[in-house]
């Protein structure tokens, strides 16, 4: 990528830590269907953008970015389908 | 940045919907003071992430990266804030 691989071990934790904390919301939402104070608007803007930032990963050609919003996505599509059903 | 108009057009509009997407999330917790939904380990991670985020935007001179991290850290540290004394 051109940068030191120190550089390039902190992006990827960066991006491990950003997609993997979804998974706590995720298991939350489904164990106690409680999803109350989670704000639909939020939830529902930050899907679109993580499919466009999977598009746009796709026209650039970049693993690292398709690879963790594909996670976040199928992650949040599940909490947002929590919310829609649950309220 | 090398590519076409329309691709850095799309992830600038990535970047801005998954930047404030996050603003009703935290207008509701601050408003309602109801985070029990609210996964801790979920936004504690995540506001980790957004620090490694920025830390790598700043090593490597990215702006977007820079200004996109630092407007959804702040309203995440304000979520999480919320969910740590309003559990």
């Amino acid at each position: 990528m051109g940068q030191p691989l120190y550089v390039e071990l902190l992006g990827s934790c960066a991006a491990l830590f950003t997609t993997l904390c979804w998974l706590p919301q995720t298991i939350r939402s489904i164990r106690t269907r409680d999803t109350a104070s989670l704000s639909l608007a939020t939830f529902s803007v930050f899907v679109g953008g993580l499919i466009l930032w999977l598009i746009y990963g796709i026209l650039i050609g970049s693993w690292p970015i398709i690879v963790a919003n594909v996670l976040t996505l199928m992650l949040n599509l599940v909490i947002l389908a929590q919310k829609l059903r649950h309220g």
